[in-house]
């Protein structure tokens, strides 16, 4: 099953020709979550070849205009296409106006429901659950209140080993109670232990979205041990400065959280428009972390 | 002197990989004016080279998002860059509410002053002038408010013939009052006529800005006789109906208005998604006015 992040935009503010503004999509069993949507996104979408209709989640991290510029525009393209499944928004209260007023401004009455489910940054707390995944906020420190999101893939169940069933014959009717972890007791009262019966699962995945945010060692219990860690390294370490007066982090930050929280992966984005070739950055990350990656527009990182 | 018009996006809403949806830069002896701003002009900016710091005038013909999504995000660059020049904004009353609410969001007290001249579609009013242009509006009929922008050059001077100064000394305190068309009487009394002395100058140049809008005759007194049209023609005629339910225009209604107004050159775009070849669109158009062109991604059309 899919687990999987496309990098829209691997870029801070300042779009160039080659890299937009930041904009990820989460593809989780084939469900696809949007996170962040600067300007530019709905081209991204097109270029990468991701159908828009398939976008149901869009979560924004923080109201700096390159995490959300992209949005109105991706929603009205939404309503022009007709769609009619809901879309739900998690975000931060004031974006609801910011769309509203928009919507208002053009006349415009959406084709398909918008469902808006304010945030609050300044805590921690569970904003999405359904069968197969959950997803929690966290508090970074920014210039502005921000929050991390948190994906963790729900606990698969437990697979029935296929040579069980050609050596006893079990009714399809309990397949779901052995799944969850039950023993089998059959019509004639011979029990069966669960662990002889099936298969551990695999383990579940998480992916943890860090941007923007300045070093900020309290992130860390809220991401420890995921496997992949995206977090936002917009200078590089001679830059120390301008980053922590700005509330951004380094190559050497981003690279240190991954190593304290025991993350498994690390990729690094939200570059400084005035770095050209990246290479520099991952080169200065990986001293540090060598498991680390670059975030590059079309770039995608799967969790297996 | 330069009298030119860049096309940053042709395309009617939603954008596709290779039109934008509206931008325009009209260069007016290279002072710049932005005219409507969509999601990604920032961009195209950047890819047809043109200098943000440059802009000094932006005007949005209309509160569809497809003519201003793009504009807060230019704006926010400006900012970011640095930019102290003050920016002229002319556009409709609600837009200001609009971008006030997104700066208020990010806590964004911008670097330059941002000045806002509120419009009213409803009427043709005179919205800029300097010593090289004047720029009115003029009513369009669409499904929300929305005006046209007549942009027309100043008359110049008239131009002193340089073989008159070899045959008769003039003195320089005396130029000024020539190329506004007075004689010239000589220190001993000897009258020389300004026509003998003087030769005209360039006839002024005009552009008409005509989107969206459905067939409306009433627009043709204002864009009577200019230089260059640019009016949308978001449908072929074989769309008229779609054209006309949605106020836009056709093909054949552009060329039309411009053939009833005397134009001199037609620029059609705004296209519907639909269409991925443009040319039967231009046959359509010439078939009714043949000095037509396609508007296309960074396409330049130079007023002489």
């Amino acid at each position: 099953m899919k687990f999987s992040i496309t990098i829209l935009g691997c870029n801070s503010a300042i779009p160039t020709l080659h890299r937009n503004p930041s904009a990820q999509i989460l593809n989780v069993h084939e469900s696809l979550f949007l996170i962040d949507c600067a300007e530019g996104t709905q081209i991204q979408l097109l270029k990468y070849k991701i159908r828009l209709q398939r976008i149901n989640h869009i979560l924004i991290s923080h109201l700096h205009g390159d995490h959300y510029f992209g949005l109105i525009g991706l929603l009205s393209s939404f309503h022009l296409l007709g769609r009619k499944n809901e879309i739900h928004v998690y975000a931060q209260e004031a974006l609801k106006k910011i769309l509203d007023i928009q919507l208002l401004a053009s006349e415009t009455k959406l084709t398909y429901p918008l469902i808006f489910h304010p945030i609050n940054p300044e805590v921690h707390e569970n904003i999405f659950e359904d069968d197969k995944l959950c997803i929690n906020t966290f508090p970074v420190k920014h210039s502005i209140p921000t929050c991390g999101f948190l994906f963790k893939e729900k606990q698969a169940e437990r697979n029935i080993r296929k040579e069980i069933l050609s050596q006893i014959k079990i009714p399809y009717s309990e397949f779901d109670k052995i799944k969850k972890g039950a023993d089998y007791i059959s019509p004639k009262g011979v029990i069966y232990k669960n662990a002889d019966l099936t298969l551990d699962p695999p383990p579940s995945r998480s992916y943890a979205y860090c941007t923007d945010t300045c070093y900020y060692e309290q992130i860390i219990p809220h991401i420890k041990d995921v496997d992949l860690l995206y977090h936002e390294a917009t200078f590089m370490q001679n830059k120390a400065k301008s980053a922590s007066e700005k509330f951004h982090s380094t190559t050497k930050d981003a690279a240190t959280i991954a190593k304290k929280a025991n993350v498994k992966k690390l990729v690094i984005g939200h570059y400084s428009s005035r770095y050209d070739d990246l290479e520099p950055l991952l080169s200065e990350a990986k001293n540090e972390f060598p498991n680390t990656y670059l975030a590059e527009d079309g770039k995608v990182f799967e969790i297996d």
